[in-house]
């Protein structure tokens, strides 16, 4: 419930759930039906040949599009480089609940150790939760923020903030989602994720982007809502995208990244202003 | 940078670093001194009697109150039950850096087992990417919402919204920042904490009080800008805090959460309206 209009058409059944709530206002209260976004543990477990699966993530999320988040999560991670590395997908039913909460992958990267991989991630969640959330730690997977020479105007850029709205049909219902959406250089939607975890709601379009074979997203631009943290400029880098915006502030951590790496790093992207954190010259000719 | 006065005044240095960047606004560009909200890890390392520390959680947050931080994560997380088993705590600093990124903890309690705490913590952190981030795990350890008889006013309620904001002076100067105020029946706000990360707002909150020796925090109320997700409904019971706000919507497990323990649960507190999820009996007499 926010106050606008709830219209059920878009939305993905497990993303919301309905339940009864009392509404006070100015002294009044009524009963009202609510939509409340969903929020449900998905553990990732990966394999290799010959290994049994091993659970390296469990993360708090809004389902739906699991393995597009579990084929993100593994890439912006630094688990698997490329769409060849991914032999297999599949989500788990637990029988008794039904419910599907375990995403297992086939990988066949030459580097995997489950022993170490397991200490890594339970030490390193995508949240920003995260032993190797440093810097130094992103420099030593090599990563360089793609495609210098890419170039997107001012007047394009301000354009997305109404498009990922428009776009948000969870967030329409439930006022409490997360919002990422991935545009093209003319200002084209190509899709959008929502999440209760904002680093889930990229990991989804970066995990949808290597299923689909368009990595690396060397030509897009990564609009965030809310807030732009060291995590997302992070996973933003892996997948190669060259320009990340939010709708508020980033972090020191994830203007230090940026300035580093070479992503173009825009906040408060509202209207017809916005401001420039690194990279100004993929947005303005005077920069370059 | 928000748009909104940027007064240094109550300003943590630490918590602000000052960048200059490039405003863009209907064509035209300058170049402005920002002010970022820092994102630095904070390391919690735990010993007890005759053992070496341990790293139980690195977490990216706002440096300042640290050893609160601290405090409050080991008693959220079920680590230690009170104050009594808190036996010392003290920040590290690194004499390259000049930084101070650790925090060690000594700590008495008797289960304690560095490995399967270990374990437990990576693959536990408390922003939500959690393997214990299930109600069962919450219900194990025999967690319930405190002080049934606690009551507050709508009016009181409404109130505090407006007093978390004019206390949020990071937020000002920045715009990125996560809030959590901690009220009395009355209303009366005795402390506020902001932080890049929403979880870290509140273990600040939760340990001050531990510090103070004011735990459990059975005649509070507990108000968090933004959402109020799973892991803080978790968070403010495992405090003995009666009642949490948040500004915008809940997630569907901080629902069921409190409803099954009892914590009373308000969600999109603005101005003179809010909606009650859980627990109307502490605000309304007709519910009781």
């Amino acid at each position: 419930m926010n106050g606008t209009s709830q219209s059920m058409a878009r939305s993905p059944r497990r993303s919301v759930e309905v339940t009864e709530v009392i509404e006070w206002r100015d002294g009044e209260t009524r009963r009202v039906v609510d939509y409340l976004a969903a929020e449900e543990p998905l553990e990732i477990r990966i394999f290799s040949a010959g290994a049994s699966s091993v659970p390296v993530s469990v993360t708090m999320r809004t389902p739906g599009h699991d393995l597009e988040l579990a084929a993100g999560f593994l890439l912006t991670e630094g688990i698997i480089d490329d769409a060849q590395e991914l032999l297999g997908i599949h989500a788990l039913t637990d029988e008794t609940t039904g419910k599907s909460n375990v995403v297992e992958v086939e990988i066949s990267s030459s580097e995997y150790d489950p022993a170490a991989m397991q200490r890594n991630f339970f030490a390193a969640s995508s949240c920003g939760i995260c032993g190797k959330a440093s810097i130094e730690a992103i420099r030593r997977r090599g990563l360089r923020a793609s495609n210098p020479g890419f170039r997107v105007t001012p007047e394009v850029l301000c354009s997305l903030g109404e498009k990922l709205r428009s776009d948000q049909a969870i967030f329409e219902m439930t006022g409490g989602l997360h919002a990422a959406g991935l545009f093209t250089a003319s200002g084209e939607l190509l899709t959008s994720r929502e999440d209760i975890g904002r680093h889930n709601a990229v990991d989804k379009i970066v995990g949808w982007a290597l299923l689909e074979k368009q990595l690396p997203l060397s030509e897009h631009i990564l609009m965030v809502s809310g807030r732009g943290g060291f995590e997302l400029a992070q996973k933003a880098i892996a997948a190669g995208i060259p320009v990340m915006a939010s709708v508020s502030a980033p972090s020191s951590l994830a203007v230090k990244l940026s300035r580093e790496l070479g992503l173009t790093l825009v906040g408060f992207l509202r209207g017809s202003r916005f401001v420039i954190y690194s990279g100004a010259e993929r947005l303005l000719q005077s920069a370059s």
